[in-house]
């Protein structure tokens, strides 16, 4: 074995433990929301912060280094070199910043996401207000350590979606936002109105289970290298091969919740179980980015599963799961309902067409306020404001307003544009698809979903982190991520529907 | 703080993270046998095998052996001095056992159980012969690396029975054999014969699971600290403070399996839930033997579960659960056929009666295998003649003779001793608690279980491991572990049964 052999296998054997480690933190996690008792609650956080600590000293052990250090300039091929790319990104990240700040932030954001739950409850901003200027102070300082080429806001965006800037997204993000606002008022002014008591009526859970799982199925979530579980909030956990846990949650009253939360989940555990497991433990086994990931969720949710082919599969099916509430319903009305646009305050229960305005909203924000730009205490206003200008209403307290989400309480400042990074790169992704793969409609229609995961398989979910999310981009599409195919296609279904 | 301080502080923060890696073993061991997909066993095995090399790591520390040292002469209480006894056991007996021959023990038994389940569905012994001669020869050599003052035997059992010699059991199992042989052979020839046909009936599974889990509630098992799953093999998983959980298996047509199976593992799960949770961490706030523990769970299945007033509360709430199958049985003939007593081959199917000669078999072919006095290919005979002296059968095939267990596949010999530590503890104090507590069985009757729970809980729970098994049973009962507790309870239950 040559001596960078050496190094390269000793490096790959410490980044696997390490993962190991997460995949344990992972199966806990997923505990913690699902089955644990009640109880259980301070033991685990006991069990979580010793598992992150043994975690934390791998990603930085300065052995990793000089590892790291060896392979700079050796004679790699190109997988190797991808691998070494990306165990070095991560490393540094948690050489560079501080164990202090570490700390300090967990501490603080442990305490913030409390105080979170009340502030939103009681809809109090002034309760959150302290906590909310320390984390972005610390936020500041972790951009600091990290280090950055332009704007500091990418050293936080770079720990969720690797070598993105706010130089390539600003654009985007811009165009999508002229594009969007227009369209959505058209709807607004359209006289087609979707009748959403179709999906408001019982759907008795127990049958919205079984039709879920057996929908999961037939998209081809294998079930004996997976679960479907309940939760209060929907999330997918990808543990390693053969084990990926979904949970989505059902309301007995409404069809969404649970049907497109568990298509969600299923384009994350698709994109999971189809990584490949030679690979298990290193970067190249892994999913790039959040905003890749978010797009395979996105993909199935949104591209397919509210596309009318899909439903020309289903709905029969899910008419016969809830003959009470759909017996009378027609194929046309279901699907218009399933496709409302119409703006709301609350980013979690948004159409897919108003959805990303919240997040331009977030992603403005956020960067003004790491920028020293806009005053913790001046939140509220600046939120109402734009809000009012993006979605043409304005929030009637602040747990409809700057209060709703978890992410700034956890101290996860650029995190959000990852989600709208997922809408478009999946509608990027999906016209490729539609472009390769011939007969895609007709194929959903008879329930086949076999040739669209296995193109996604080969183009996107077996390389793992080997390509950067960008260069990935470039690689499937053939350019660069660009909002005008997610426009063009909310564009093409919009329009015959609402009859604009 | 003083030397001493510091130095027992510093050894409870290092026992306490092994506890908490311990505990994460737990959970991925509950849910290996519950919930994880089947493909995930590859993962799960290497999860595993890191945090049990993280564990070991921490137990057989050098660190950990200075400061055991440190406080071996220094001036502690006597609740910190019975902490460093365990600790020190556990500490030495990592230490003393070489690296190789725990690496090749875990080796052998990993390939020996997947053999081990193929042998016993052949009935082929000649397919485990090899590997119980490997395992055999590894355990004697754990025995001498451990350390022994009689028998090489003693060295093995210490591990489940801290304090437990050859010395002390063999006395007490023979008396046992001499009493339990006569009684057994009196039952055969009654002319009372219980109606199993009444516990072999329909008994919907999702109802069985309802009334078990309303008397695991009735009993004192918390259900906001635990759970009552469904596994193959029932266990229990006290993972820490407000957290252990139960199993079941429930058959449609078999009362007994999920009943008896639950509380079983509630008798454990009680044990665990009523530790004291301010030394969690430390052997003052864990279980001090498999024995002790084993006697909670029989307590509660035999000593409880199958007496008269248990039922007087338990029977009409059965009817009501299972009309079908108990609306025409009286209280009478159904508590006779839950207390039958009859040799049967398998181990975990025998009554509470012929039960203990299962165990003193394996006990003698146990010490006649390590001693050198027994050659694995031999043991089939040896079994059966044997067998045939205790129980008056021929076991026809050796999955029903001594292929039935997992214990020596896994290289736990030493192990089985406890199951009749457990029977003979229970008795014991249960003689005590009925002495302490007038009226026990009038509180039965009332469903009230809260008594007998907080005696066993001030008396047992509570001291952890503070002392030894055997002081802990004096204290307790005012003398030494006596078989013939057991064998008087027996013969008042039985006889009048029997009409003997």
């Amino acid at each position: 074995m040559t001596q960078t052999e050496s190094a390269y296998s000793e490096m790959v054997e410490r980044v696997r433990q390490g993962r190991l480690l997460a995949a344990c933190m992972g199966l806990l996690s997923w505990d913690e929301r699902t089955y644990m008792p009640r109880a259980g609650g301070p033991l685990r956080g006991e069990q979580m912060a010793l598992l992150a600590k043994l975690y934390h000293e791998r990603l930085a052990d300065p052995r990793l280094g000089e590892l790291l250090d060896q392979l700079a300039d050796a004679p790699l091929g190109e997988l190797e070199q991808a691998c070494v790319r990306e165990v070095r990104r991560v490393h540094h990240r948690a050489v560079k910043i501080p164990k202090r700040l570490v700390e300090e932030l967990a501490r603080t954001t442990t305490l913030a996401q409390g105080v979170w739950v009340e502030a939103r409850a009681k809809s109090d901003y002034s309760l959150f207000l302290p906590h909310l200027q320390t984390i972005v102070r610390l936020k500041r300082e972790e951009a600091q350590a990290v280090g950055y080429d332009q704007s500091p806001y990418d050293a936080l965006l770079d720990e969720y979606e690797p070598g993105a800037t706010v130089a390539q997204l600003q654009p985007i993000f811009t165009a999508l936002a002229d594009a969007l606002v227009p369209l959505i008022a058209a709807i607004a002014n359209s006289t087609v109105r979707p009748d959403r008591s179709i999906i408001e009526r019982d759907y008795p859970v127990d049958r919205q289970r079984f039709f879920a799982e057996s929908a999961a199925a037939a998209l081809g979530f294998r079930f004996d290298a997976g679960r479907l579980d309940v939760s209060v909030h929907p999330f997918c956990s990808g543990l390693g091969p053969g084990d990926c846990r979904l949970t989505t949650r059902y309301h007995p009253r409404r069809f969404n919740d649970g049907f497109f939360g568990m298509l969600h989940e299923v384009g994350h555990g698709l994109y999971e179980q189809n990584l490949d497991p030679q690979h298990f433990g290193t970067p190249l086994g892994e999913a790039v980015s959040l905003g890749i990931h978010e797009s395979q969720s996105r993909l199935w949710e949104n591209q397919v599963g509210r596309s009318e082919p899909f439903w020309r599969h289903f709905f029969p099916r899910a008419r016969q799961a809830f003959p009470e509430a759909l017996a009378e319903v027609g194929h046309e009305a279901f699907y218009l309902a399933i496709n409302e646009v119409t703006p709301s305050f609350i980013r979690v229960e948004a159409d897919e067409a108003t959805y990303n305005l919240h997040i331009i909203l977030r992603f403005e924000l956020e960067q003004a306020l790491l920028a020293d730009q806009l005053q913790p205490a001046d939140l509220p206003l600046a939120w109402n404001e734009r809000f009012q200008q993006l979605l043409g209403l304005s929030p009637p307290d602040d747990a409809r307003g700057c209060l709703q989400d978890i992410h700034w309480s956890s101290g996860g400042l650029g995190y959000f544009p990852t989600y709208t990074l997922g809408n478009l790169y999946a509608a990027q992704f999906m016209a490729q698809a539609r472009r390769d793969l011939p007969g895609l409609d007709e194929a959903f229609a008879r329930g086949d979903f076999a040739p669209l995961r296995q193109w996604l398989t080969q183009s996107i979910h077996r390389h793992g982190s080997r390509y950067r999310p960008d260069e990935l981009c470039r690689r499937v599409t053939g350019q660069p991520l660009d909002s005008s195919i997610f426009v063009t296609y909310l564009r093409d279904k919009l329009a015959p529907l609402y009859r604009l």
